[in-house]
């Protein structure tokens, strides 16, 4: 049954897509760093369509972009759907944006069909979602979820600006940082493209995020002995190449363990392996390796930490070397998105015809600190590829139409459903 | 039993030895290369000591220092000891020189003991046999050898001097140069440092050299796909340095069970990985590998190549990678030392009660180009912690003097067992 059909202009959303795309530092297409001119210049033209949308804007004091449509009900709580307009350096015209100007088609096809709601409607871009020149990312979202913190806001970047400063220069209000902190949210929904090919591959319309990956990153050194690759003889080596090896071999290996179990996202990659003194004729000293563990099931990040940690130990002893560095980098947490959501996302999809699978976000996403303030959940669309962060990034026009349409009907179900005074 | 008791007189060899060491370059001991004002000095001393020792000093026109005791026996062919004096830059003191010195010591002795002999003998300071600033080894052995090919004399350094220029200058003749090709060898003996761990991990005092490695250099690149390392399930990576890895591996545990075999030396290294982009976050697009395996045994160097090559489709097939580049970089011959010269090595060692071992050399030698053109023979002295081109190597002072002392009663062995008219 779909409830409503919404009036969503395919052919507008693509338009303003690619206008705001359009909006870029002209000699390294597609750029608009967040704190920047063109960052400005992007919501100034964001605003406008806000504005064009029957949305009342304002700046909170994270410095987030609002466009607000007050509730029927008054106290009824805000549905919130949004993104963010910031890019990497080169990135694509789709991450982020894609989210952002799905949210103002959903808003600006409410008030042409003269739907009334009884919940507030805000469309929001998020501040600074990729990581910035302060070395943060995802700083309005943590900024509305009270996760923005104090030290964190002494950040300067390259120029020697203070993020707080920064943050109240394109509007925010640092000084008044918690008036950010939102609990009147009763659903955030995110669209964004997958940065994956897991969609394409299968042929499926729309992926219905569960959670969000959590990220452990390992940094690993072993080292040996410079040897003479001629005259020292195999069982006298202390070769750190060869743990290395044996170790990004165990990484992948176990990867594809956990993964096929079923229990949950599970990947894990060695990104980096740098060796010394990296010549062909001598045994290799020293090798570093990065892992990078990703999963939206904890128990699993533990289970591949904890097995990774006792094969390193028998792996240097096995090739004689000194595991001389094991450190985690980072570390963060898994967020689940909200099973009410889901499955109103889920059941849109369905009553709309289009394909749909379950499935985790292995990137990191504003959703993920949302969802630690309101029940919230993500879509994706299929991207092609895989490809994100570079000017190639593609998703199909029919896909955004497709993931406007799904996240308008759940809003307008959630609307219809979650009534409570 | 001791044929004569050669008055080998150590403490003068040990002196004569530090004394070369300290014709360096001043701020990068110890550094004479090859060419260099400072190696041109390092043979005028040299010279002089041969003259001192009774020696007729010529350059021949390959570029090589000899110094010539003539038979007592016209036409009775000529026994030659000897090494190199030039160095690696930032080297040691005991790479070439000690088995200069030590067939400078033997000469000196044997006319100072009045011994009279047979054959004539020559001591030698072959050219260039470390890679000189023209990317090439051993020139003085290969033009003794009849291997320095006219298109090597067209060399430049980076100066612009052309190789056989600088023959010429320090007293070559390039015109002339099938004049150094010998056919009047009968016996050559180069002591060496082992540049390894095995005596000194053995507790023996001398290696006998059956052989000299044939090196294999074998460049390996996998190309993948530079996918999200977040959000690209482990079933559909292309991971490069996945399959680098295995690679790796292979290689050592190949070479491991091709040296336990028993039926020769072989060792096999990966001294080179190199990954793209080598970010935590992004799977390895590319990985590229360099192996570097040695043997005195040809045909252990082909069942490694053709295994790894077996391997590497099977690796890639599996890793869903392309081994975009499989190319052999260089491929040289094993040399094999003459039996009846290790022979009389082994006699001579033991009838002056020093242990040995049989070993193969990994690393290149002027032995190896002699080989092709005489009866050639190397011996091995320990070095401490198997350093060798850098300042730290060190061989200790009773090493040189038993390596002086077991050399020299092969000579004289020899002089008296191979008489022929």
């Amino acid at each position: 049954m779909i409830l409503a059909t919404l009036p969503i202009d395919g052919r507008r959303l693509w338009a303003d897509l690619m206008t705001l795309a359009e909006i870029t530092d002209p000699e390294r297409p597609y750029t608009r760093r967040s704190f920047s001119p063109r960052f400005v210049e992007g919501r100034e033209w964001l605003s406008r369509q806000f504005e064009a949308a029957g949305l009342n804007v304002r700046i909170d004091s994270a410095g987030n972009l609002i466009g607000r449509r007050s509730a029927d009900k008054p106290n009824a709580g805000t549905i919130m759907v949004g993104s963010h307009s910031d890019t990497v350096p080169s990135g694509g015209r789709f991450d982020g944006a894609a989210g952002l100007i799905v949210a103002l088609e959903i808003a600006r096809s409410i008030k042409e069909a003269g739907i009334r709601l009884w919940h507030s409607l805000e469309v929001v871009d998020f501040l600074a979602e990729e990581p910035s020149e302060f070395g943060l990312s995802c700083i309005g979202s943590r900024g509305m979820a009270g996760e923005l913190e104090a030290k964190s806001l002494a950040y300067e970047d390259p120029s020697g600006e203070r993020l707080d400063r920064a943050i109240d220069r394109i509007g925010g209000q640092t000084s008044a940082l918690a008036d950010a902190i939102r609990s009147d949210i009763v659903a955030f929904f995110e669209l964004h493209i997958e940065q994956g090919i897991v969609l394409e591959t299968r042929g499926l319309d729309l992926g219905l995020v569960t959670a969000i990956a959590g990220i452990t990153r390992i940094e690993i050194v072993f080292s040996g002995s410079a040897d003479h690759a001629g005259t020292t003889p195999m069982d006298l080596r202390r070769d750190a190449l060869v743990a290395a090896a044996e170790t990004a071999t165990f990484v992948a290996e176990q990867a594809r363990g956990l993964a096929k179990r079923g229990h949950g996202h599970f990947v894990a990659t060695c990104g980096i392996l740098e060796v010394k003194p990296n010549a062909a004729n001598v045994v290799p000293r020293e090798a570093r390796l990065v892992v990078d563990a990703r999963s939206d099931r904890r128990e699993l990040i533990e289970d591949f930490c904890r097995n990774l940690e006792a094969e390193i130990r028998q792996i240097a002893k096995r090739s004689r070397v000194e595991c001389s560095r094991h450190a985690v980098l980072s570390d963060t947490m898994p967020a689940r998105c909200d099973e009410a959501l889901l499955t109103l996302l889920r059941a849109s999809a369905s009553a709309l015809g289009f394909s749909t699978m379950e499935m985790a976000s292995g990137a990191g996403h504003d959703t993920a600190f949302i969802s630690r303030i309101a029940p919230a959940a993500m879509l994706f669309i299929p991207c092609r590829n895989g490809k994100s962060h570079t000017p190639e990034e593609w998703a199909e026009p029919e896909a955004l139409s497709s993931g406007a349409a799904v996240i308008g009907e759940a809003v307008l179900r959630f609307d219809r459903d979650y009534r409570m005074d």
